[in-house]
């Protein structure tokens, strides 16, 4: 049910810089964990670097629902089209919920 | 409350292998995420690769939460110490819980 | 931002019955949890029944998310409308996903 | 795994009033989201609720799981019921995290 378009932009273009630095930032929070690991810190203080990065994930996720629910999902030329995006947006925020 | 200890190990130096491999590759997926947010790829399936994201950092969390509950807290020296890790230890899940 | 109309429906009418039942069932398995904590059963099976009752809340939770995009949001009159309407679901989507 | 003694008391029993009160409380928001329903109230209304009880939900686990680490894990009586009663708890925990 996914399409890849060969030419964007989605709900998210607008935002793109935004999420791009933050995913940039979730990659440093991750090696930061990989090397309190390494350096064998203490684990609670591991775990609390870990729930900062599940936030701000989770912070991505919600930035590109909010995109692609404007855009993707309301902006869809046809009501079959709108349908069949709701119910993707669905499954994905059914996911994000189950966290996986 | 938290003491870095200078000499390790902690409850999860016997899996430190595992749980630096598990990182490696969730800072891959979030490479990959990066990726494809650059080529503009479509929302969905974005979003899918971020909960598979978050689903492999809770198996790092709960690797962590499992050797520091068996060694550290179960296995602390004396009654004030034990209290002291089982207070941080329910912290530490009420975070994980709330996702931050 | 809130409004209630005198006069439905909402996008969960169709499934109003549905809601209404799964609700009922929840009910039930808290009433369950009391009864087994009043009966001192075992932490880890109340705890099971736990899991058991927010999975079926969340149930409950996405089938109000997936009337109210369909209808309520996507099917709003004007734009401003959508776009405010856009505005709340996705905050209701960030509280669902941090648990309160 | 689970085992019903015939003897409590378990870790939440000093807790088991509050635990109880929390738990009636979690019932009334139930009956009181059935009711929003029934009278066709605004679907984020009904959402916002829902996210209320879900915490409310997550604070009588994590006091149970409060106790259950304390008592029936760490002071269980010997090594072998330890490592299973922390079996136990990181399943338990597992499935919190994933909402069933």
């Amino acid at each position: 049910m996914s399409t890849t378009t060969s030419a964007p932009p989605h709900g998210y273009t607008p935002e793109k810089g935004r999420l791009l630095k933050r995913l940039a930032r979730v990659e440093g929070q991750i090696r930061g964990i990989a090397g309190m690991v390494e350096d064998d810190r203490y684990c609670i203080d591991v775990l609390t670097q870990i729930s900062a990065a599940q936030a701000a994930l989770d912070k991505v996720a919600l930035g590109l629902l909010d995109g692609h629910t404007r855009h993707c999902v309301m902006g869809a030329s046809d009501a079959a089209l709108r349908e069949e995006r709701a119910d993707e947006l669905l499954a994905a925020i059914a996911r994000l919920m189950r966290r996986g």
